[in-house]
């Protein structure tokens, strides 16, 4: 994919622009696991993924993590070029959760265009308002939907993403995606496995009632 | 205050656009419990709170309610016109917590002068950023902080708004800020109680040990 595929308004930049975007983007290649970004400090720029998959998540200070949103193919990833807008205060780590080829945008000179540029500035105010609202819809879930609903939820979209319903996942991985504790998601898998929903092996969770687990999604 | 103190990027407006914008502002008044916005259809415009207090919160469907954020004297509130962006969605309420004085810019004219406006879109985006930025700080105090906590900050921050140590304020609208349900906040008040940090009578909180609740907000 090139760079103008994914800026919809790509043809209402100049030439100087469009030219000052290219020659700051830089192909980027990570193996699945590595970190990609981390903090607010680090001001690593733009990536527009290409193939593979991103993972952002947030952190305390005793390690829990939470899943904020994913990147697939075609997304840009803003909040790795914090420094582009002095009023993000919050700090998100990015791995890549598969082998990930993306563009990489310098944030200094998007940030340039994007000062004088009203039709990049409005889609750059796009994405965040996308970003946002996941957020918003991550929160109505934590504070309106018990812990089964979620996590029947999480597993649908993994099985979705993974175009399967066997999934290769660890208990204590999916504790950091939801923002809880490892013996939170056994116990809970447990229940569901008692209910015939999964089937637990190690290291994986089938999903043994796509039905059951929706309704629960639903509720 | 002149519609041109809320925008420090007024004088990077052209003489059109500007008039654009005085045209499409109006002083509103709004009496202390009215409800000032509702819902994403409702694209009421943007607020600038000129003075009083103006709290924006989520609600589900059982009706419960978490405040997202509050604003003051100076502050805009966008997302009372979330038609100006697309991928705005989620829905948000709007009450005035007192009685308050505001512009209220139509949201067409101020969407159809951010689009032709790199330094208007590049403004909005930050004012969104901060939004961003304010429920992102929410839902880590969510995730990693427990109840104790978020109780003692919130009566902290009641009391730096309003300016004295006892709060009018019922358990109820305690509950109502902070997502949770009003037995819980009954339990920890009385127990905030029993540890000397606040004293309780029929729709007020003393805060009677400050320093207390500042050790238990930064735990």
């Amino acid at each position: 994919m090139e760079l103008k595929e994914y800026f919809p308004m790509w043809d209402r930049l100049s030439a100087a622009e469009q030219n000052t975007l290219l020659a700051a983007s830089d192909k980027r290649f990570y193996k699945k696991g590595q970190i990609v970004h981390s903090g607010l400090k680090d001001c690593t720029g733009l990536f527009l993924v290409r193939s593979g998959q991103l993972r952002a998540y947030i952190i305390s200070d005793e390690g829990r993590e939470i899943t904020i949103y994913r990147l697939l193919s075609r997304d840009i990833c803003l909040l790795s070029a914090s420094c582009i807008m002095q009023s993000i205060q919050f700090d998100i780590t990015i791995e890549a959760e598969k082998d990930t080829e993306a563009w990489l945008i310098a944030a200094e000179a998007y940030k340039s265009v994007m000062q004088e540029s009203a039709p990049l500035a409005n889609y750059t105010n796009e994405i965040m308002a996308s970003r946002f609202s996941e957020v918003m819809w991550l929160m109505e879930q934590i504070m309106w939907n018990s812990f089964d609903c979620r996590l029947a939820s999480f597993l649908l979209e993994e099985s979705a993403l993974e175009g399967g319903t066997t999934l290769k996942i660890t208990h204590e991985i999916i504790a950091n995606h939801l923002g809880t504790a490892r013996e939170v998601v056994t116990r809970m898998l447990r229940y569901f496995q008692n209910e015939g929903m999964v089937k637990l092996s190690r290291g994986t969770v089938e999903l043994a009632d796509i039905n059951a687990l929706q309704k629960l999604k639903d509720k």
